[in-house]
């Protein structure tokens, strides 16, 4: 038997890096429900819970939240043309890789993308993004929240304001922050959030939560042009430049999640279980409960990897509670060494983009690996391979440091 | 507890509209095991066997055969907007809902669409295709497949050499008809064919199989533009206009596949593993012994609404045999019946769209569900809801002659 017909054997690997991560077991049964007709009373009742559910995942009580069928840069994708139309003046805060992925996506439908940039390590200072949108008079800001490629988490507090005063609508990718850290959609009153299930709510990628204020529903809602193969008198059509895509339209994807269940994709329904179920893995645990696992996680990572004598990377103050950045030292090559890990000890650390390529790596507390013993486990397996490769350690003072960092 | 908080429990209901269909329960288990990083040389050898397991599945030698993270119409979007610029000619071969959005999607690129038309019920002649090709001198011609709302399946043989000659790329949405009726790509001789999972394959919608032939590859990495974010120098750029979206730029898709492993999206794990697993099965039992399960089922479900007195819809010459369009006699309210199938029975038929709705029921036999006993059942339960709403049946005649289509 060829080998491509054999069952799906993964190795029981502990993944460590920046995401995807180990998914919570819960969620892994969960999709193995059998599938319901999507237009079935009981499948649209499991898509109005997913509405709920997610709303207080995103700190915001705007109708429309709900998931789109894609992994996590499709409804950033989605957001960014439904709110931009080709010209439109878009602001980027950007520091990091995700800030040029939302540059590049906005450059593809022709708007006129500006950023306002902070080194990678760094965040932008809240004036800094005030004085351009004064400037620059965009009609759309787009912020990354927490940016893995640097480790970085935006101050958000207060933007949503900022924007509103400039006639501006606001959009936050949060695909790495989302379940882990705080999302205040409503208090930073941005317009749209969006995220995804492989980071911090502890699923697989392919299905991503978003949510949008009404304001920008219903600025969306003005462009919306119902397909011609469902359309019907009683359909009301927009006055605004239709949306460039079919599958991002978020008109078409709001009625389909609408009472109205207006026929646009099928439902993953599937990976809706699965998002499902991430909710309310998240929201049985307590959010304040879980971000406060994160949190401790990465200050016993980050005490960890001092004591080993290793140079964290990145602003202090503006820490993903989730990832952190480490220099890789002069001494060793770091692909050798993420590659022991995972031969030696079946941990996965991460690789880094761009300017950090070669120079950091990745490790991540994430979801349900946001655990104790996860992370004392990657730290001693860290500390060996190191002494291995020739790299010397103090024995025992990586496992020392993070559990009186737990304790403290 | 509030119920959104309770398990994943749908009921156990018998799908048998036009798909979503239940999952073959090894595809359900499949999806179940645990993630790995998305570069981790087991998941890349995953999504290397998963190209090699849907060549086949779509009668081809393509390389590039891959899948996008999405339902089936991302697949459709990705691969319009990859072969056509704005201002570009697309003949579209428009025989049902699924041909108006093929309309729809290319006319928001902005690309220039002439359609040639087949009335509901009817499939296109291929000297009307060659007279709009010769006519339009389009630079790509799309075509549906097999089109769920009209239960037509649109003849292809010759379709690609015509469009060589033409000049003209071709592609094929084969969401409908893929793991179900034969799908040729490279007896066909056209360029990208597309499908999708929830339907002939009886796993979950999400994830979208596509192939693509080497001529349209070099045509799409013509619009080659790396991101931003891992720009390298070594990395080379297409001459050609941008593609309008970085989720469905297939040439950034194509090189996350690649040798190069370029980061693009993170792949969908667990949708990975059902599409694999989709597969598997469909090999194992062989694609003629699979054609030849979905042909009897239609052949059989078609007899037994015949013999209730029931008018079969369109033509018999092109109908799909995984999906059968049947009158709803007007003594009777299409929805009432519909309704009472799922409610007495848990069965579920399907309804229909546009000129066609409330005027057919639309009844599947697809992937896991292309099954003798499901098709009698569902001809059994049939026969006595419409008697109980009032509509004289001879009484076992249509499992009668179900059977019958079976032996004979």
């Amino acid at each position: 038997m060829p080998s491509s017909f054999r069952q799906i054997d993964p190795p029981q690997r502990l993944l460590m890096g920046p995401g995807p991560v180990n998914a919570h077991p819960r969620v892994l049964r969960a999709m193995s429900a059998d599938l319901l007709g999507q237009f079935d009373p009981e499948f649209t009742a499991y898509m109005n819970e997913v509405m709920g559910l997610y709303r207080p995942i995103f700190g915001t009580e705007n109708k429309w939240t709900f998931l789109i069928d894609g992994t996590a840069r499709s409804a950033i994708e989605a957001s960014l043309i439904s709110l931009a139309s080709p010209g439109d003046r878009v602001l980027v805060v950007n520091f990091g890789r995700f800030g040029l992925l939302l540059t590049e996506i906005l450059a593809r439908i022709g708007a006129e993308v500006r950023t306002v940039d902070a080194e990678w390590g760094k965040t932008v200072p809240m004036d800094e993004i005030a004085a351009a949108i004064a400037d620059f008079e965009p009609k759309v800001v787009a912020t990354v929240h927490g940016d893995t490629s640097t480790t970085m988490a935006q101050p958000l507090e207060g933007l949503g304001e900022l924007c509103r005063q400039a006639g501006a609508y606001s959009y936050v990718d949060a695909t790495a922050t989302v379940g882990g850290m705080e999302i205040a959609a409503d208090r930073w009153g941005v317009d749209i959030v969006t995220g995804g299930l492989q980071k911090c709510l502890g699923g697989p990628s392919g299905s991503a939560p978003i949510t949008i204020s009404d304001r920008a529903a219903e600025h969306i809602f003005a462009r919306r042009h119902t397909e011609l193969g469902i359309k019907r008198d009683d359909l009301e059509q927009g006055s605004g430049q239709r949306i460039g895509s079919n599958y991002f339209d978020l008109a078409m994807v709001m009625d389909y999640w609408s009472e109205k269940r207006l026929n646009h994709h099928t439902e993953a329904t599937s990976m809706l279980y699965a998002a499902r179920e991430c909710a309310c893995v998240s929201l049985e645990e307590g959010l304040a409960e879980r971000f406060e696992r994160h949190r401790l996680a990465g200050k016993a990572m980050t005490a960890g990897l001092r004591a080993m004598g290793l140079t964290v990377f990145g602003d202090d103050a503006h820490r993903m509670t989730n990832v952190t950045g480490v220099y890789i030292p002069e001494t060793v090559e770091g692909e050798r060494v993420r590659q022991r890990m995972r031969d030696d000890f079946e941990i996965e650390i991460g690789t880094s983009f761009g300017p950090l390529q070669g120079k950091i790596w990745r490790i991540g507390a994430m979801g349900y690996n946001a655990a104790k013993n996860k992370v004392l486990i990657t730290l001693g397996a860290l500390e060996a391979v190191l002494r291995t490769e020739g790299h010397s350690v103090p024995s025992g003072a990586a496992v020392d440091a993070a559990l009186e960092a737990y304790t403290s």
